[in-house]
């Protein structure tokens, strides 16, 4: 069995120092203090995990992690699973979302099949997955001990081929027929909530929909005893999650060990980011939240991360585009915290 | 007495054609419709002003207004007048936020003297101002008639002046110690509330200033005979308005006018905004919202303008800022919308 220990090594600790010296530099510049709002707070957390007085990120890189789910025989999505990898073709040709964004942006796009259906590689795109798409987790658990463990490690594998890149952020994103139904399912278990808080319409259920899909999630959890407290998140994982969810959770422990900041995006990024939590806790200080998706249940996984998202764009689209929006907002607030003149330099008075 | 009879021109309609033109091509993009949210909105409004299936932000024109006001005798801010024209220096060597924001977006930043205290031009910076600085409102009317179309029309000079540059979109700002006091007192009248409703800490008053600040206000109100109901916005500027807000409500009409959309900026842009719709009602189709500033009163203002704000970032710098920061937002919902593939181009089934 692939060996899963390294998901525990702690991560390293936010710069104290360079946090103060940030904020000392905010107040001293020639604007009332607090006065740029968030734009000040994402400053000073890159500064303390970049080390540095003057936080950058312009080096972007993006991962996008995509694998199909079993349980999409429940009927459980608007879209058909062949979607997954007609999406993979469309990542790589640059006509998808996050494909405008990454060339608008430029940062790189890596796509990673990490367990889609695709039963030849796509040209352009990382193939790196135990298994093709995960089991119906409505009767079965998703995935075995060691599929589970391969999926961390892709996700670790991602990481530390972006390390010699030297990005300054990274954002992960995901694509997956069927993986609003799996992450709910993952969150209401880390969580101890019901089905109902969690789930929403994904890629565009009605109302019955979305309560089937809730019923679906409801009977899973019960079937693999997922409604008792503390059930570690490996387990979670690995009964109701997905390839690309757990790829997302090894990378973002993996990010965070290796001093990489992430911009985390919506739904499911943030439920994998909350099962890297429950993984290894010390990564939390890596993460900077980037949007509020209007899936329904991303503002309960948000609360209990405590988490203060840059944007609120009713986006719901996932492939980490709201983290690429946000990273846009992210780059001006390093820009002025970096560039702006100091009330010294500039021969501004200070307040009366 | 200068003209103002220009302000009362209609406005162009949007495009219907071109709306309905882009929201069926956002229908056929390779994502879950509507999933992209605020981004879809924007470019499909955008679609029907520059009567085009395809949007563009690219070629932006910043204008910054600024004035300074009679009412700080009064002693309602945190920093004295004479960071009005310390300031304006500092936009023109490229420190201050507004110029850090339009280098990195590629915007050109043009800075107008419309009412400070300066008596000599500062370098850098257009002088079009009929008087240094207005009245203490709190004991006279701000302006004059002829002072108040002139201001007006400093606001329509700036807008002529970059007609020919071809702008995709405008942004205004503002600067000028006291000019929350003023704004809020013009939102006040307009709407029909209290002082207390619209009054915040501007450049950062403590709990007892932001008191002071109303109960300036609210005396200034009872003064002018602003509490009854319909006095024309031309009026409400005059007495209790300011210089530089008379020239955004004029470059907001102008720009209207002129077929170029504006990125509304913060609370003061957002209270001349109001005062150009009332001046000149067709000219609210040309207005995007970009922010929701922390300053108090600026919900209720865009609440009475009907307006959903792309960002809330908690900022509330003025000049501009946070419309240049929603700029990068604006721009990467023109990209998604211009550059994304439909279904039928990446051969990617739609849903079930």
């Amino acid at each position: 069995m692939t060996d899963t220990a390294w998901l525990g090594t702690a991560c390293p600790r936010p710069s104290e120092t360079h946090r103060n010296a940030a904020e000392a530099r905010q107040n001293t510049l020639t604007k009332p203090p607090g006065s740029l709002g968030a734009l000040e707070r994402i400053a000073i957390q890159l500064a303390a995990l970049q080390e540095t007085e003057r936080p950058c990120a312009d080096n972007v890189q993006i991962v996008l992690f995509a694998g199909d789910h079993g349980v999409t025989a429940q009927g459980i999505s608007a879209f058909p699973s062949a979607v997954t990898v007609e999406m993979l073709r469309n990542f790589a040709s640059g006509g998808a979302a996050i494909s405008v964004l990454a060339r608008k942006l430029d940062a790189r796009l890596e796509v990673v099949d990490a367990g889609t259906l695709a039963t030849s590689e796509v040209a352009g795109v990382v193939t790196d997955k135990p298994c093709h798409g995960t089991r119906d987790f409505a009767t079965t658990p998703a995935m075995t001990p060691d599929e589970t463990a391969f999926a961390f490690d892709t996700g670790r594998r991602a990481v530390a081929r972006t390390v010699d890149r030297g990005a300054h952020l990274l954002i992960f994103g995901e694509m997956g027929i069927g993986n609003t139904t799996s992450a709910a399912a993952v969150a209401a278990a880390l969580l101890g909530k019901a089905a109902n808080d969690l789930v929403g319409a994904g890629t565009g259920l009605d109302s019955d929909g979305i309560r089937h899909k809730a019923r679906v999630i409801d009977a899973a959890l019960d079937l693999h005893g997922l409604k008792a407290p503390d059930v570690p998140a490996a387990d979670v994982l690995m009964k109701v999650g997905g390839l690309e969810i757990a790829a997302l959770a090894g990378a973002i422990v993996a990010a965070a060990q290796s001093r990489i900041p992430v911009l985390v995006d919506g739904f499911i990024v943030t439920a994998a980011a909350l099962a890297a939590t429950r993984l290894n806790p010390s990564c939390a200080d890596w993460l900077i939240y980037s949007h509020r998706s209007s899936e329904q249940g991303h503002r309960l996984i948000l609360e209990a991360l405590d988490a203060e998202p840059l944007l609120d764009l009713k986006m719901r689209l996932g492939e980490g585009s709201g983290a690429a929006v946000a990273l846009s907002v992210v780059r001006l607030a390093c820009a002025l915290h970096g560039e702006m003149a100091t009330f010294a330099e500039a021969h501004v008075s200070e307040s009366l």
